[in-house]
This record gives C-alpha cells, structure tokens and sequence, in this order.
C-alpha cells in the first residue's frame, strides 16, 4: 500500500470517517482532490470493509466550463461503473435572492444537493475532498477575517454525515498520485482570479509564508487548526455543561447568575456568554464583538448592550439577556 | 485624556500592569515603540498612581547606528530628567559562545540586563514596548514555525516582573502620536531586511493579507492570539491540576496510570504529557513532535519512542518517562 494510501487510510481510522458497512456517497467536482477522493476510497474501501456508493457532480453553472466538467465527471463515473447523480443550479440567482456572497450560495447548494444525492444512492456518508490545503487556508481566511472562539479550529474531518479523508494530505501529493496513475482532472479556472481572497492566499500569500519559512508551511498551519479545534471542543463541552447549570429560562428571556459567571475561567465565561447570545438571537449571526459587549456587562464594566434579538443586561445579581418582542404581523 | 492613552490605561487595567505604587523600569530602543511607552506611562501614572522610575538601554552593537542610538536616548533621558542605564553588549559573540541565533541571544541578554537594571533604579516591575504589530508578527511566526500547543499564545501582556501596556495598539497609532507631539525616535535599520523572517511577514505577508482582506488584519490576528492565550492558560492549569493527581516518580523517572491518562479529554492528555516530557527532559526543548509520539505510545500504537533526554514506554499498565541515566564524569 502507497504511503498517501497509508496517510489517508489513517485519518479515517483516527476519526472513525467510514466504520465497516458504510456506504459513501463522494462529492465530484472533477478537480484533482475529488478524482483521487474517488480511487483512493475504492482502493480503501476493499481493506475497510466500506463501499463507495456512488458520485455527485453539482454544475454551478459559474463557468464556461462547466457544461465541460459535468462531461468528464459523467465520463469518469461510467468508466469505474459508478453510479452518478449530477444537478444543475443558478447559484448566481441563489445567492442574490438571499443577499448571500457566491462562495456561501454555492457551499449551501452543494451541501444540501449532497444530502439529497446521498438519500438517492442509500448512502450513509458522504465524503469529500477537502485537503491539507483546503485547511491551511480556511485558517488563515479566519485569522484574517477576525475569527471569532471557535473559528480557528479551521475545516472538521467530519461533520454529521460529511467526512473528509484527505485533511491531513496535500494537494500537491494528490496530484502526484493521479499523474502516477495516467488519471486527468479538470482545472478549477476560478481558483486563478485573484481578487478572491481563498486565491490571494492559496496564490500569493501561502508561497510567501513558505519562502519566509524556508519550508512548507501548510503542514504547519493545519496542525495548529487541529490542536485548537480539539482544544476548542473539549472546552466547548465544559461550557455547554456549565450552561445548563448556571442558566434558567425566564418570561423574558435568559438569566444567569453573576457571580457564578464571573467565578468561571474567562476561556469558558466566554463561551458561556456565545452559548447564551445565540440562544437569544435565534439564528442571527452572533460576533466576538456581542460576546465582548456581554463579557463587559458581565464585569460592570458597561450597563447593558443591544445584541442580536435582543439586549444583554444586569439586574438583581443575574445577567440577563433579553429577548427583543416580535411584533405579531 | 486621548483616545490612545485610554486604550493603554484599559489594557493596563485588565492585566493589573502597573498597581498603584508600582515603581517601573521602561525598556528603551530609541524606536518609536518605546519612545512612545516612556511618554505615555509618564503620563499616565500621574492618574494610575505609578511612577517611572528609570529607563534602560542596552547597545546591541549590532549596527553602525549604534551608538547613535545610545546617544538618542542619553539625551532623550536627560530631556526628561529620568535615570537611564546604560550597558553595551556583544550579541554576536554570546550568540556563538551558545550556539543561539542573533534573535534569541539578543532577547536574552536584554532580559538579563532590563532584570539588573531594575535591581539598580529600585523598580519592581519592567516595562517593554511591545505593539499590536509585533503581537500579529509573533503569531504568524509561530503559526509558520509549526507552533505547538501554547505556540499561538503570542506574546504575554505580562510574564513574571515584565509588562506590555502597548499589546493592544499599533505602531501606526504611537508614530502619529509622536508626530503630533513633535516627538523624534530613531530607525531601527535592522527591521527592513526582508532576509529575516520577522521582517517578511512584516513588511511583505501582513500587508498581503490586508490587502486580500480589504482592511487591517493585525487587530483581528491580535485578538486570535489573545483568546488562545486565554484558552491555552486555562487548560494549562486543568492539565497541572491533573497531572498531579496522575503522575508519580519512580525510581527510572515518571509514571502515568494509562487507563485514567486516556480518560482525559485530548486537550488535556496532550498538556499531560508534554508537562512529564519537559520533566523528563531537564531543560532540553521538547517539540509537538515528541508529543504525537508520546501520545502514540499512550493510545497503544507504538511500542516505545526516544524522547529528549530518555523514552516513553509502556510497562504494566503504566506510560513511563524512563530518564537517561547520566554517567558521572
């Protein structure tokens, strides 16, 4: 066995990505990361007792080429026999109806396609081909971007349903491994333009680091988002424990008492007051900016502060986040 | 009182820099950052209760400007009627005599001297001019280096007798400051060449991700390091609390029940473990690396691994720290 087969074969098993009996459905764009998500699941699959099951292109319909890819994917399938699911989709449309950035639009498209695919195929999983680049990246994207307390555990190697096998190998390995084999993939055009961020730093700014590294950095820069997200999960765990002791339900909204807040660790206070604020926000998007405000409140430093849905406040010894009255239409 | 200088009185506050009574000694290069935090804890203590109670320099003698540099701050300490120490030092040969780079021989020396110095003026706490800059800086260069668990910490706005009152803003805002109070400070010439890696990620890669991320990305990054520090002390004192209870010496070393070291969550084996390997290792540099393999080796997967200054085995239902028997001379 290949040591990337061996790499690969490792994640899945320190994860548990496919247990015995699983039957994957893989996510294809035609890309590099997915045609070798494809032949290195099938080749692991008939150690691992688990099964691809079949394939699912999603055609944004974002490039010219698009039309192009969905004939290699369809292509690719009939020559391993596999079964595919392609759809099409106006992410451009999606996305302004939503007020949602491209990048966002398509992600929730393909997803939601992919739980589709997966029911269509009696799949269990569905995989897909993030890579150690991929994770490099996303870290940096989020540091840059202000990545609130969870945001740099960076991409999980598996969420519900979706794993990702190839996390802990790059990109540039895979496409070693397909040249070895005579496999083609498609090129992603849209990766070239700079003026996306993920391109500026895939591009420009991951060379740089590299170069003032003197190495590569990615390796690095993954492992640091794995040891902050097991660190940010065990503390997350401890926090949403704390939560259902220390805060009570109330006619107007959440109220938790002060001291005890205060006499917890700030890293989990922290996480108390996240939990608590988008509880009250009802999916509205919660900021590290509402958490400070509440951290502010908390410490008296502040009287109170308007947060999403609704206000955070001090009274009779409880910090209490009021929920803001939905007038009924 | 300025916008500026209410920013550093907060982060004064918040850490409990500069107490009430507090007698410091201020690090002076003659770069703007210090020049800045003299002037600015002057300032300052007259409503904080704490005085300035003398300046150090240290001439590096690194570079032709040098002594110009001393001369800058001779003067500049004379201006304002302060004590200032003086002491040379020849970095390049401790550098060599120890085998350490520039960099860490530099920061040790001045350590050393800022520690004695404050001996001689009677001050009980050091004041340094580290920034927001240098806080990103140190984050990324960490990140790249392959941090380890408390890598991404940063820098502390306090550690031991040492404060940073300006952690929490930019060189940008002291130069304006300066500016506007006529103020002169002298360049460091060592910081523009982009052969040194700190150099590059701040005069190439930091302006980069700004500019990928249409803004300043040094305030974000700065609040990622901090949050991690508060993450990272907090689990540091979770995984002391439990490493007492778990690890005992023995005869060879250090012993660790293995049942009760893989009950604990894995934030908390990892700081268990690099907590008995940097007992072990007696002062030798202990790297994530070591770590993983020590983990291995806990989780059953590996026998044994050579560790600095002995070997982690497993013997009897125990993870042993076997220490290398040092021959007497």
């Amino acid at each position: 066995m290949s040591a990337l087969l061996q790499r690969v074969r490792k994640t899945i098993q320190r994860h548990a990505l496919c247990p015995p009996g699983t039957r994957l459905l893989v996510g294809l764009s035609g890309g590099s990361d997915s045609v070798a998500l494809v032949l290195l699941l099938r080749e692991l699959g008939e150690h691992g007792g688990f099964t691809v099951a079949g394939l699912a292109h999603l055609n944004h319909r974002l490039r010219a080429s698009a039309d192009n890819d969905e004939a290699f994917c369809r292509a690719f399938a009939d020559r391993l026999g596999c079964r595919i699911v392609v759809e099409g989709a106006d992410v451009k449309e999606y996305a302004s109806d939503r007020g949602l950035s491209t990048e966002d639009a398509a992600r929730r498209i393909r997803y939601d396609f992919l739980e589709r695919a997966a029911g269509s195929v009696g799949a269990d999983r569905i995989a897909v081909g993030h890579t150690q680049d991929d994770q490099a990246e996303t870290f940096l994207l989020k540091l840059m971007r202000g990545a609130g307390l969870t945001g740099l555990a960076g991409i999980y190697p598996r969420r519900g349903r979706v794993v990702r096998p190839l996390l802990d190998v790059s990109r540039g390995e895979l496409r070693d491994h397909l040249r070895e084999q005579g496999e083609q993939w498609v090129e992603d055009e849209t990766n070239a333009g700079l003026e996306n961020p993920r391109n500026r730093v895939r591009h420009v700014i991951l060379p740089e680091l590299d170069s003032a590294a003197g190495g590569a950095t990615r390796p690095a820069i993954a492992r640091a988002a794995a040891l902050a997200r097991e660190d940010g999960e065990w503390l997350d765990a401890v926090a949403c424990e704390r939560y259902l002791a220390l805060v009570e339900t109330t006619a107007e909204g959440l109220a938790m008492d002060v001291a005890a807040a205060a006499g917890e660790p700030r890293a989990i206070r922290r996480r108390l007051l996240l939990r608590a604020l988008r509880v009250g926000a009802g999916g509205r998007e919660v900021s590290q900016e509402h958490v400070e405000l509440a951290m502010a409140v908390l410490e008296g430093s502040c009287g109170g502060a308007d947060v999403p849905g609704g206000r955070v406040e001090r009274s009779r010894g409880k910090l209490v986040v009021v929920q803001r009255k939905v007038v009924p239409k």
